[in-house]
């Protein structure tokens, strides 16, 4: 079902670079993506009771055994949470599952994965420490967020439902309550296949995309979020203001490869991803947790507890094109985002409308970018 | 009770500076801490069923409202989770209360937290976000820790019982089932005043100690941990071999202090924490959480929503005295948990031994560090 | 002379935001600038002989007097030189000149305006630490690079030359031999003029722009480089193929505001800045030396040897206009750079050709960007 | 002759851990050290004139042909220079020598250094960027700091007289002019062996030690620097009041050792460097430069142009064993400059004594630190 639903390149929409098979961070082989989706509800919010429009989405780098890659992370604007950060700064090495879920959830998720790592066969070892990666973005807009409705079957759930194949966008997992430019959002993913000399590599791309204000919003430079404002309709009207500030939001980033990156390489490829998301009109706004974290499937016998080992890494000479392909499939995987997610109405009749894909084609072409 | 158990001082050891009134981080005024002790059960472990010997400590920089203060932080060794970091650095403010809990506990500790906030009349504004800092050691030595034994009660409990006088050290709260150097450990503070002209200012750290390897533990340059060693009789002996390594466990500190620092000056003051951890033989262990965190109450209107204001600042030639004063807080904080906390049985027999009072002062003498 | 040169906006480029009076640095009250520029010799390069195509450029943050100010800096991508940020970084302070010129004269030029600054009359006190601002961009191309052409006299007349009006662009200065997306660059500014409730504030910008790739140039979407590549003549021809990589090269940025933002607030600011670069197509490249340095021109006050001060500081949630006067500012300061440069034969018989500026209109025109 | 100066070993210092051979960074396979030494004139200071007391040390890892090594860096307090730092950071690697001067001497150095490895055999390519990593400590209370007394010829002679073997240590090179704690100060070496399973590594360490306030002054714990004060007389006598505060100065770190570490393993290390330090009694001093680097000679091929390579790492359980050996050699380093350095008179007549042996051997034997 949510592999009909359109893409932006189904759009007509021109990006650069090649794509993997899905066009999802799911080409980066051993990276599987799951989601748990909650919507039920109508109505005034009542907290804890709903309506409920959340989720989780849960990224495993290298299947459901524990396998330590190399991993780093950047914050272009920290109004966010990404639990689990220090460890790999410190360490390199990204121990655990990434975890997407609402600002208020946080707590239960980490809990919950903490809880599902003791019980499954995920570690053998008598491992004592264990610092879940969690993020967040706020979907109070439309979900009884106080209410704190998270549970841990739906964390089981995210796990649980963990592909390799295509990913499902828009509306789900993590992403069901969030919005982005003024206009609905959610999961998005994209890729890069890069071919070097007698290699081929994969970047791969998955943003849980809350961010952006409408009158930055662009596409290839052409000033989509102020041509829609002129040609306001009730069909795309803007969400009723709030007390939040225009632009706020949150957008949390992942960035997987198998390019064989060391951590200070990896931190290098999160430095980039601003540069997708300013493509579009981000500018790391106050109020966004704006929140990146890369890993590399590589390497994955890096982690030794004693002795030395011999690990993989490129000439620094190399990275331009990762950085391109990190740049790129951050700028699709949020568009894809916003493209595939449908209208919502949420809590207190609050309603965020999709992006209008025939009038996204007629202003693109308008600017000369679509034929 | 707690007041008549010994604290450094009390047994002897010297240290430089002037103390506060409690010799804890509540002679800044303002700051409260309470704790929530979680004792029960003896015996083999039973997941979830226990033995446990863990439990939470609340630290309020300013009351029971939202007020938020000047902050910064700063990892030693990122083998630990301080959540609410990333919005830290970001905005400069610390706009939650700081908790300490056990490595498992973290993510039920933020949502309780979270939710108390939100239940609470602690914010009358349409607040949208809030990343409550959490911080976590671990106790599975003693605690029953894979069982997640810590509930939303402890952490209301831990909440509730914040005092601004004095704190109990030891066995108590977050730091129950903690031990340092191969002795008990726990919760401990201290604190100096500063003479300026025409002002007094108060330094305040508390810590959650859980770190060291007793080989090389020292006070004043005395070699503790190597001599007690030669000494070992059933009383003093080390704790039964887990696979852990030497050295393991954590250290969380929390600086607390009346001088109107800004954020880059405070997180000047966190980077100094490691000086007072190293003297007592710390090296930041590759298995350790040492994580710093530091605040200001000055400037408690500094947080705005809109607009232009004042703060105050000191002189950077000033810092020397708060970088002193906070290196020797630090030293004494760990060494009173340690002489404040007493022997403890815990999970499947293991027994951790306090630090043996008689010993201790007759090593202090040896060296010509005690009368 | 040079005011006569066109500048982005003479050529009909759209940008958002209002400028202040010289669309430039010197907009931000206080600030001066300088520039010395060496152009001599023609054809091939001797070392130390010539031919000459380099300069300084000298930014003064608060005229000839030292008058530390607040400050922080990032990098992007740190392929170079940015002295001096270390103490920036710890004190919070930019205590000298910003001094820009080519990779191999910084040494040069550090040592210059320590000397000056021990001549001059720019500090009375015993100050026994300076720690002077040079940063570097490479124009090896062009210049005599490895000649060590700069002086003292040249560092000497950049001081000398500063002035508050009118920024000279294009050739001059540090950036006389610099190129950009494989067009000539060199020198560019720009200003915003925020209004705020009761107050007016400006972000001024001045870039020395050596960096980008020519395939990725784009201005408002429009994919210039691309669309020049396909219609090269003679006139337009890339450089000769040098053994650096595509997309090499480098760019300093300075950010001067009078809004009163304290050292973190700054850093926030500097992190916008490959916003701005990102939307032209830098990426931060491998070879690229991407440091960029914020200062604020208020609080003149704050920077004292004893005892406590006020200084001022704005709402966290003031600083998204902030941001989005950064990036435009940045974006347009590049483009003024290009724009105003000059077709330049070096070393070698070297020639970089400046951006066409019919081409350009025409291609702006085709993309329904200037109407 | 400088052999035959007694470092802190001879005097019956206790410390721990085996060194290597010379007991200095020397013994990492690979490192060279020289020294250029200038000492001239006498009595009161003119500008340029003299008298002089100041030098250059160069450090090369590996070599005197270009051979880019791991490497990363670690400010406690940044009120100093160490220029380089920014592209340490960005690509993993060390691609120059290391040099030590005074404050006012580093753009003199970083030039003259550039200007050797262009016309040396250094490196054979089309090299365009090059980022020497010249780093300082102030003199200027016995130099002529201010006179620039530094020349090409010095730079060149330091080049020249690296060797593998001993390293003079003292009032030599860089550290010429250099004061500790109140007494004379230096340039400072030591070296740590480890044993692992089939492995022996090395971590050495240099220091230009120019820091520390006297009444903080500790060795092992036991208070020199109080107790001197309490035994003053003329020789032992404090350097004149000057208007710096007390403790300001500086200390330059370099760690080098031969264990395969990758960029985020030797930031770890740099980050040790102040529990050594901190241990005698440093503090990271507001007016003190305390900028480490650390190298690893291991993985000489890392630096590639193009593609893909195998790199070695070690676990990071074993870590704390090089933890432990980088914060005993910097303890001994830093007293090895004291001990051998000599009592100096400069500028002015001011005179800086030497840490009396005698004295100091008789304070450790009254805390039972020698037998």
């Amino acid at each position: 079902m949510y592999a009909q639903k359109p893409r932006a390149r189904d759009l007509g929409i021109q990006f650069e670079g090649i794509t993997g098979k899905y066009n999802a961070i799911t080409d980066v082989k051993g990276v599987s993506v799951g989601h748990s989706t909650i919507i039920s509800g109508n109505g005034k919010n009542e907290l804890g009771k709903g309506p409920i429009r959340t989720g989780v989405t849960a990224i495993f780098p290298s299947g459901k055994k524990k396998k330590p890659l190399y991993a780093n992370w950047y914050s272009l604007n920290g109004n966010g949470e990404m639990t689990g950060t220090t460890w790999i700064t410190e360490s390199g090495f990204l121990e655990t599952p990434i975890m997407l879920t609402n600002t208020f959830s946080v707590g239960k998720v980490r809990q919950a994965t903490l809880k599902w790592m003791v019980d499954s066969s995920w570690s053998k070892e008598d491992w004592w420490w264990a610092f879940p990666v969690v993020a967040e973005t706020y979907d109070g807009f439309l979900n009884d967020i106080y209410g704190f409705q998270i549970q841990e079957k739906n964390v089981l759930e995210a796990i649980n439902n963990t592909t390799t194949n295509k990913v499902e966008e828009g509306n789900v997992g993590g992403g069901t309550g969030m919005m982005s430019f003024g206009f609905k959002g959610g999961i998005g993913t994209s890729s890069r296949v890069l071919k070097f000399p007698d290699t081929t590599y994969t970047v791969g791309v998955l943003v849980q995309s809350n961010f952006g204000d409408k009158r930055r919003f662009r596409i290839d430079g052409v000033p989509i979020g102020k041509e829609l404002k002129d040609t306001l309709n009730p069909k795309y009207k803007a969400p009723p203001k709030s007390r939040r500030k225009n632009g706020d939001g949150s957008i949390i980033v992942v960035v997987a490869t198998d390019v064989p990156l060391l951590p200070y390489q990896l931190k290098r490829i999160s430095k980039r991803v601003p540069i997708g998301i300013g493509k579009l009109g981000g500018i790391g706004a106050n109020g966004s947790g704006d929140i990146f974290i890369a890993f590399s499937t590589a390497n994955q016998e890096a982690y030794i507890r004693e002795g030395k080992t011999t690990v993989e890494t490129v000439s620094n000479d190399w990275m331009n094109d990762i950085f391109d392909a990190t740049i790129q499939a951050v700028e699709e995987a949020i568009i894809n985002a916003m493209v595939s997610a449908e209208t919502m109405e949420g809590i207190n009749g609050n309603k965020v409308y999709a992006l209008p894909h025939d009038k996204l084609i007629e202003l693109m072409k308008k600017y000369n970018r679509i034929k």
